[in-house]
Parts: structure tokens; sequence; C-alpha cells
């Protein structure tokens, strides 16, 4: 496999915007977009775009913009979504259960395979297409099935021990949705955290300001 | 009411975190924090979190730390935590509910008082203390209760004619889990996009590259 450039973390956090954008085009039939087009629909200036392009080879030619299938698929490979990354979810509360079924998961790169959680109520739902399964089977569904990632939709309170019990399986990717901060005792974990709350406390300071 | 200083956007979106780690603190009953220590469990240096509450007048004393209520109590007047901005959801399925549950509406500077659903199953069904009301109340529970903002629980394709609709009733603020982009349309929109699968990818990525 070719050696991949390198990108800033910067760069990569806006190529899914790109990508669901492209994959867009490419479904639509759309061949080419010349990066005026691109800044303008996602709100960057064109030579942000061109430069954002340029970090990983290009494809845009002067004049004629970029082959949309073309670039999707690059886009795709650089962030690994062309494999399977087998993950599992604990916690099947109402977060857990729209989490398990409002993802795109295989165009995000992954393959929800377990669900789990501690309660009786919960446990033998069925839930995106699985049979939610009781927390302390972990240990031997991660043994057979060897998941990479944990997505936790847990309370605050939970989610130091469910971590601690998924890093001793060899679990260090999280998608986590509580405000339980696991880089802090696992430095070398690969964290995403979806701060709901501070998502929102933006929103009202933004409000805030146009109603003075 | 005196007159807020500037700060930059960058600033704003990390006084959210901040203002969460000093309720947990001021609800512990703990007085003074030094900058070493909020930049510790925030992951930055003591001198990011000096350079940041400086933007606002600081309240730090060499050697002595900040004094907790006091920076909780300024934080959360700069982000609007002080006033309840009334906000409905529009779509109660699976994330809609957990929109309508998880989220600690009071601690962000909102109030949810109303939850929409074109969907006959949906409606009528109690939610977060509240009952599901017709999409076609919207027009009439607005002109009375005068929401400010609207979460956006909706498929993308149903999107663009609600936020039409809300618009023309004039709500122009918007935390938005769609993908659909409400700023092209409406320039002096305010809204907060949520976007799952771009975090989603953007983890994918991560793992990609430790993988290799």
């Amino acid at each position: 496999m070719q050696k991949k450039p390198y990108i800033s973390m910067s760069v990569i956090r806006r190529l899914p915007r790109y990508y669901r954008f492209l994959v867009d085009l490419d479904r639509r039939g759309i061949l080419r977009v010349s990066s005026k087009e691109l800044a303008e629909k996602m709100g960057f200036t064109a030579s942000q775009v061109r430069q954002d392009f340029n970090c990983f080879g290009g494809y845009g030619q002067q004049g004629y913009g970029y082959a949309v299938h073309q670039l999707r698929e690059e886009i795709g490979t650089i962030l690994g979504l062309d494999r399977v990354h087998k993950c599992i979810l604990i916690g099947a509360g109402n977060l857990g259960k729209a989490i398990a079924t409002h993802i795109s998961y295989n165009f995000a790169g992954f393959e929800l395979i377990g669900i789990f959680d501690r309660g009786e109520q919960v446990v033998g739902q069925s839930l995106a297409g699985l049979t939610v399964l009781p927390y302390g089977n972990l240990r031997s569904f991660c043994a057979e099935n060897k998941p990479v990632m944990a997505i936790l939709c847990v309370p605050h309170t939970a989610t130091e021990s469910i971590v601690d019990d998924l890093y001793a399986l060899g679990i260090k990717s999280f998608w986590n949705f509580s405000h339980y901060d696991i880089s802090l005792k696992y430095k070398d974990a690969l964290v995403e955290n979806v701060q709901l709350n501070d998502s929102m406390m933006t929103l009202c300071y933004r409000i805030s300001e146009i109603e003075e």
C-alpha cells in the first residue's frame, strides 16, 4: 500500500464534510466540480479548498476542476473508510438507542457488532438488527469478536469503571458521549468526545449576543 | 447591564468545558483553583488558561489561583446561561427522544417547551414531561409561546421545508442534527450543527492511522 502523506488534524477534521458532499455529487452522476463550487457549499474560500486538497496530491486541473469520483475515493482512503472497524455500543438507553439506529456505520468506516447494557429490562431487546447483550458477556464477546472501538452511551458515574473494563479487554478507541475524560487516565487511548451540552451552551452564547 | 468585553469564538468554544469543570468544583465546595490544575484537567497549558481568562478580566491572583464560584458565575453570564431561552424540538424519533431526555436544558441556558412530530403514532406520547404535538400545531404554538430556537431531529429530506416554516414563524436559531446546511439559504440564521457521522469518520481516520 502506498504511504500516505502527512496531513494536519485541522485538514482531517474538514475531510468528512468534503467526503459527504462528494458522495452526494457522485450519486447524482456529476463528474467534475470546481474549487469555487466546493468552497461555496462548504463555506470556505476556493483557495482554502485548493490548499486542503494539495495536502494529498490534489487531482485538480486549472480551469477544469476536480474529478468527483476519484477525489471521493482518495478522501475515503485517507479517512480509512474503505476498511471496516468493528465496534460495540455500551448503554442501550434513549441515547444508545438513537446512536445504534441513527448512525451510518458503514459510511463512516465501522460495523456495529454488539450492544451491551446492565439493565435487565433492556437486555434481550432487538436494536439495529442486534440483540442487546448483558454487560457480563463483554469479556467472552470481545475475546471472540475483537472489536477495536467502543461507543459509550452510559451515565457519567458509570463511565470510569466501564472504560477500565474495556481497556483491559484491549479496546483503546472510544466514541465518548459522556463527560468523563478518558484521556486523563489512559494517555494512549484514541478518544472522540461528543459534548452535546457544550454545543448547546455555545449556541446559547450566540443567541444571547444578538439579544443584547 | 455591564457591557461585555469582546471574546473570540475560539475562546468561547472552550468556555463550556471550563464551565462544566468549575460547576463540579463549586458543587464539591472547592473555593480556589490554580491555572495549572485547570490546565491539567482541560488538557491545555497553564499559560493558555491564563490567556483565556484574561480575555474577560481574569479573577486570578498570582500564587493564589482563581475564585471558583466567581469564575463560574462570570463564565455562565458570558455564555448567557443565566437567562432562559425557550426552545422547541422537531422530530420525536429515536434521536429526538434521546435529545429530549438526555440534554440538561437548564444547565445550558434553555427551556424545552414543545415537541412536534408529523407521525400519528408518536403524537400524543409523553416525552421529557411534555406531550408530543402534531406538526400542524406549530404556527399557533409559536405565536403564543414565542420560542427562539428549534432543535432539528428530522430526516435530511424533510429539513429544508421545516426550516422554511420555522424561519417564517420567527425562529432564526437552530441546533441542527441533520446534514442539511441551513446557512446557505438563511445567511442570518444562527446554527450549531452536530455532525455525528463526521465525528465518527474522524475517529475512523485516527484508528486507521495506528493500524498501519
